[in-house]
């Protein structure tokens, strides 16, 4: 068994004893006290799941320097960029408690009968979406506090009136007892079951298989690489009962930097580019793997502008020693496919230096090792002839979180084209800036064709994340108890 | 390469020679027609789909007599039922069209730019949906019209933009070669190419499995046995990019009687019960084939009543002589679970007679095969000790497409809870009436939890059926001539 250890991100060195992993007694125990939670948690109401949201945000910025210290400990992240990430995680909960208070989750489709014969004549019919149940949420890497015990999917599955199970992140052993440490004190204030919100740790792979394959478990949350996203799809399909999982796994979003766009700003936007690839040492599910241009003086000159700013940037440390290896891993496949390598940063022993590659078009759309997303600060160029063959190799990426088009400023057929080849393979496109930084909003979409998710028409992030954890239920000729239950969980 | 033949279901005597099989050759042709028609198709507006709906439910109409006189050779359902089912087909298709002429496909959440930094300040953003591309749309042998080549599936991808490939089912091959007789001069007359609504066909396997493997169709749309969407949807998840697959499956659909009901209308309601459990000859997927019941001498009148009204009904001959085969193996195969014989229904050569079976509920619970459901006029009685043992029959059976709740007038604790176990494990909870008789509207949900369907958020009737064909899209910081297509495709 793989042990679960603390260790400071920076040297390497761990940080106390190894920590208790769980055994399959705990991870039942945990989704059985999920399931005891469920009726009741189910039945609540807005205000009630409201409270619980705003509660746990507040008790994560009450505990705001000590939650970060920690962080920044086992991740690297730095301070800045944890504080943003705390603020942004106690936005979510309370962005969250606004929709389930202002009644999102218990939204009804009315239908009141007609009379007469079918297909025109039908009975009197409601449709309600009730929670799906307990949800096993596999905590992320790189968002020590955004995607983990209090992040996202925890906030939406709360808000949908589902427990949750966290499996939590073995990167961050201790920030997330921390974290549970808070939640369970404000469980108990405000009179809700302990198991509404459990935890199960561990650094085998084995406890978050058990975790998906346990029967009271009613829907997987993960945000992780594609490797671990595809082995717990197949295990939720491989139930017995299959559930859903909504699995976001890797993506090499792609920008497409036209001639146009660069001929006008192509200084500036090869130092945007330049920061969006290193930014927080390239850790971003949305971090920019791809960028495809189109062969010209501009281009030239933007290509050897972006090689320019980048060289000298030194990323961070990487989260973990096995995440810096998978990154030098990564490159030198991507090297020996066939790329040529731009720039090389030499890096240090946690931090790598930045990665700048150049592939022709064609040699892209025929190696499927050149699509491979690598996770860190590393970029690389595919040269194409026309926009025709620009279309061409994004239908060869497929899926990705994101495409970003610079330089499609007009209507013109041609620009035409390219939003649908972009919207045919992308979850966000963007029209302008970078595709790191995930605004949660009502229309974010954080997902797009696989493999970027495998639940394409889902979202991790933005309000319609609440969706993934409510299944809709048609009642019809219901008795008048039940009707006038309007907007109140039953 | 199992033969295609066109079979009088009532005599199970081929009309006419074994029609041609899809070759690969084949599959591959109408799937690159489907996709050199996605684009425009996915770009026309609202009026021009709901055009070619409402010409599709002309042309139905204007060829019924033909039309239904070839499905009742093929499937023996009778003139009354076809006439029906051709009614609700063009009502389906017109519905669809009225949803896309009134701008369904093409709502937009717009987030306008809030100023300011992360997390609160974000850009410009919309979300929107985009049609995913070409379906596989698995038509299926018990409603030769409404579930097949112009069935909801197809009205529902048309309307939402996109391409539509049937693989047509081999139980009525010559009303489907008819009914695409009648596409093709509607798509040529709009100017629509032909390739929007292709065809396949084929009694093997093989043909079905080619057409989900293909790498251009986005997503598969199936109604049928359980054993046959598992093989499918193994398939959809086995391609090197996994797509959608909205199976419909198998339920058993528990009728849950309970003493109050029966004690007030017990006559009546075993009369009804037995005409639904025979009507179609029980060939519908929401088909009553459990009937769950707390003993005590209402329920035991309620069984001898139901007993007493279903014994003398001749149901007519079932679809094909493979299901006729099945129909007697699934009786055989609950019998041997355990089930008692009630009524065993003689039967004649094609048409099975009706079956009732009874089982204690500790042995339902703790059988699988009992779960399982047979196709066609039989059903099987569940005897609880009480309430809490009617919820446990429920978890058992874990996923059906509907629950039926006979005898829940009241607001009581008890009663909560029956409404809560029911919503649970279904995709419609019916409080009176039977459950066979799917209504299309804007509340229906016809789908539920495993193994009702493999994709239990979604449903494949009313008006969200739209949705299965639609993946949402943020677009950030889009140019002005993007921004101003409201409402319009692009």
């Amino acid at each position: 068994m793989t042990a679960l250890v603390s260790l400071d991100a920076r040297t390497g060195q761990p940080c106390g004893e190894p920590l208790p992993t769980a055994t399959l007694v705990d991870i039942d125990a945990a989704v059985q006290a999920a399931q005891a939670a469920a009726a009741d948690w189910g039945a609540s109401d807005g205000a009630t799941r409201a409270r619980l949201l705003r509660e746990l945000a507040q008790a994560l910025e009450a505990d705001r320097e000590a939650l970060v210290a920690c962080a920044d400990r086992e991740t690297a992240l730095g301070e800045v960029r944890l504080q943003g990430e705390l603020d942004r995680t106690a936005f979510q909960l309370r962005r969250f408690a606004s929709l389930a208070e202002q009644g999102t989750p218990f939204v009804r489709v009315d239908d009141p009968a007609v009379a007469g014969a079918p297909p025109v004549g039908h009975p009197a019919m409601w449709r309600q979406r009730v929670p799906l149940g307990p949800v096993a949420m596999f905590a992320a890497s790189n968002f020590p506090f955004a995607f983990s015990v209090l992040g996202g999917d925890t906030a939406s599955a709360l808000a949908a009136g589902c427990p949750v199970v966290v499996k939590a992140h073995p990167g961050h052993p201790a920030l997330s007892q921390q974290v549970m440490a808070l939640v369970r004190p404000v469980l108990a204030r405000l009179g809700l079951p302990a198991g509404l919100v459990g935890m199960v740790q561990g650094a085998a792979v084995e406890v978050g298989v058990a975790l998906i394959r346990h029967p009271l478990i009613a829907a997987g949350a993960f945000t992780g690489s594609t490797r671990g996203g595809i082995a717990l799809l197949a295990e939720a399909n491989a139930r017995p009962r299959p559930i859903p999982f909504y699995g976001e796994l890797g993506a090499i979003n792609p920008v497409v930097a036209l001639p146009a766009a660069l001929a006008a700003r192509g200084a500036e936007l090869a130092t945007l580019l330049a920061g969006s690839i290193t930014l927080g040492c390239g850790q971003f599910c949305t971090n920019p793997g791809l960028i495809v241009v189109i062969d010209g003086a501009a281009t030239d000159a933007f290509v050897a502008g972006l090689a320019e700013a980048i060289a000298p940037l030194q990323p961070h440390a990487m989260l973990t020693p096995g995440m810096r290896r998978a990154f030098d891993a990564g490159v030198q496949h991507l090297l020996q496919a066939g790329a040529q390598p731009l720039v090389q940063g030499a890096g240090q022993a946690s931090a790598p230096g930045p990665h700048l590659l150049q592939v022709p078009a064609t040699r892209f759309i025929d190696t499927p090792a050149l699509r491979e997303e690598v996770f860190g600060p590393s970029s690389l160029i595919v040269r194409c002839a026309d926009e025709a063959e620009v279309l061409r190799v994004l239908d060869a990426v497929g899926g990705s979180l994101t495409v970003t088009l610079w330089g499609v400023d007009d209507d013109t057929p041609v620009n035409r084209a390219l939003v649908r080849g972009a919207t045919a393979v992308a979850g966000r496109v963007l029209f302008s800036g970078v595709p790191t930084g995930v605004a949660v909003t009502a229309a974010q979409q954080h997902g797009g064709p696989w493999p970027a998710s495998t639940a394409p028409m889902t979202t991790s992030v933005g309000d319609a994340a609440l969706d993934r954890f409510l299944r809709p239920v048609c009642l019809q000729d219901a008795p008048a108890w039940l009707v006038q239950r309007q907007g109140v969980p039953f």
